[in-house]
């Protein structure tokens, strides 16, 4: 399922922009070689989940430190114009982006000193509550908060994406209606098909296109309804049915790779406490973390171009799926208001 | 109505233990010694409203050395011990208390630290949402988080008081649910008499009650349908429909004096900002914030307990609201859990 590319798709994959919506790789020299080797041109670098203030400079800083020591492959990206230039010089552009606002602290002011460092996606919340509003894991979701509220629109005022993948139903909805500026939800699988509380339902994709947003389609087993067993085909199931449901212009890809992480590690007990060291937020259920068969590694991407033409989409909605489409909502909602 | 204090009132006064349940004076040697005069026995001095960590431990350090430097008149209070033992010294016990958990950031590990260092009440929320649960100003109560679940059951292993006064509705009664040990709510007055937000229902006071908790009646003029006109007797009507609700035992004093603070200051603009520095919560309306006639100064305490037995209550019973009521809830909220 992974070996024989055909020669159109590699063509295409080759010639397409292709943007990774969210990432979580133990970063590091061999991970950027396969972002370099697989034909990515932008990715979304966001392990960022319960960091406060210092920490998120110190995530700042280290990714300042890997931009330097591998600038053979990587670039910094702050705009559209760096992606194209990252696509021209062959290099792979990196995007800063977090998980949840947490290093923001108490400070809605800090929404700014970050956009100036280069941090450019936000997601709102990561899995439980914080200042702006519920993550999907919390029993009760008020709502976006009041702070909440400001913190979005300081996003749409400095030109920062809003992310929603691991936010709360009622948060997301809220912040959809608040939002200004269109939002994304990166890495996301559609509760229609399997339902779970991590994946979304469609009134939300529905409005999160309807405002010009973007639904990046993840390649995370535990929300395929075939689970261990799942395959490339099934993510693109996921894709088609939110394809269907929302148009072309309105999905892409976030594939949620964490690759060459040891499991178990203490990144990942402390990912699945609350805040890093409260409760244990889930049991490790029976599905693997795996990806589906024929979309396992960053290598294998050129396998999806083909599988999704093999589909019959076509050239040009693929190339949008690929990364046209996050081209153009980073365009919008990396622009600051003019208010 | 602040003169003449007949002789049996004030001997009462003298003799009994007085607990003050909140202020938020400015802290300094003409405070310390207006509490000293005002045969006041301990108070919760609680000025942490917003504070993050490093603020709340500056806090801690701020008032070890007012205690240092005023040691012939204050003491600290760690225990109910220590409140007797500053009544028979002719001191005025200290209770260390914030209005907000927002000291212990994203930790819960924290609890344990400030208990250690003497913080024995903790209200859970101020006015907004924190990682707890909301205030009383959010608009949406989401009620108590996961994370505040924790808190509190920290709280009721290692011995600190919950306080609910800023509160939520729905935060607060999931508190009280959630709490194996009595809670507070240190200073507040019934909706039942005014409908404000800020005040609070009968069902809450009831349940507070049930668990064993205390309610402090607060002389916060705004609070009261009399406002600007209130004396007094509005707040002694407030407290009666407390007791007739609730029953004698679980009523108290919580004035929420905040003396000598200048109006405008720098301070209460903070304090009226969403954790200090976003959007602005309340406009300051038309109801001033001093006190009712007959209790503006923590001098006039006599005569509120000369209108108490004005009132008929009898001294076991004024005697019980003056600080027993306190006395007993300290020391079941600070003795830490046996499990």
């Amino acid at each position: 399922m992974t070996t024989a590319v055909p020669a159109d798709a590699q063509a295409l994959h080759d010639r397409s922009i292709i943007v990774d919506g969210l990432q979580t790789c133990l970063w590091g020299r061999p991970i950027f070689e396969e972002m370099h080797a697989s034909g990515l041109t932008a990715i979304n670098v966001s392990t960022v989940l319960w960091e406060n203030f210092r920490e998120g400079i110190g995530y700042v800083s280290m990714w300042k430190r890997y931009l330097r020591e591998n600038a053979d492959i990587l670039r910094p990206v702050r705009s559209v114009a760096d992606i194209h230039t990252a696509k021209q010089e062959g290099r792979v552009g990196i995007i800063l982006g977090w998980q949840n606002t947490s290093p923001l602290e108490d400070k809605l002011d800090y929404v700014e000193i970050f956009k100036d460092l280069g941090v450019n996606i936000m997601q709102l919340t990561y899995n439980t509550q914080n200042y702006s509003g519920a993550g999907y894991l919390e029993e009760n979701d008020g709502g976006l908060t009041g702070f909440g509220r400001e913190v979005v629109s300081e996003m749409n005022r400095l030109g920062v994406l809003c992310d929603l993948s691991h936010v709360g139903d009622k948060t997301s909805a809220d912040t959809i209606a608040h939002s200004k500026a269109p939002v994304c939800i990166s890495h996301v699988l559609p509760r229609a098909l399997h339902d779970v509380k991590r994946n979304k339902n469609d009134d939300l994709f529905l409005a999160c296109a309807e405002k010009g947003g973007l639904i990046g389609t993840s390649f995370f087993a535990p929300g395929l309804k075939a689970g261990n067993d799942a395959t490339v085909e099934d993510v693109l199931d996921a894709m088609e049915h939110v394809i269907d449901l929302v148009g072309v212009d309105h999905v892409g890809i976030g594939t949620d790779f964490s690759l060459d992480r040891p499991r178990p590690s203490e990144w990942l007990l402390w990912a699945n406490r609350d805040k890093g060291t409260a409760r244990t937020l889930t049991e490790f259920g029976s599905v693997k973390i795996n990806k589906p068969l024929g979309v396992r590694r960053m290598t294998d991407m050129p396998n999806m171009t083909a599988r999704m033409l093999a589909r019959g989409w076509g050239e040009q909605n693929v190339s949008k799926i690929l990364g046209e489409n996050w081209l153009r909502l980073f365009d919008v909602a990396w622009t600051p208001s003019a208010d």
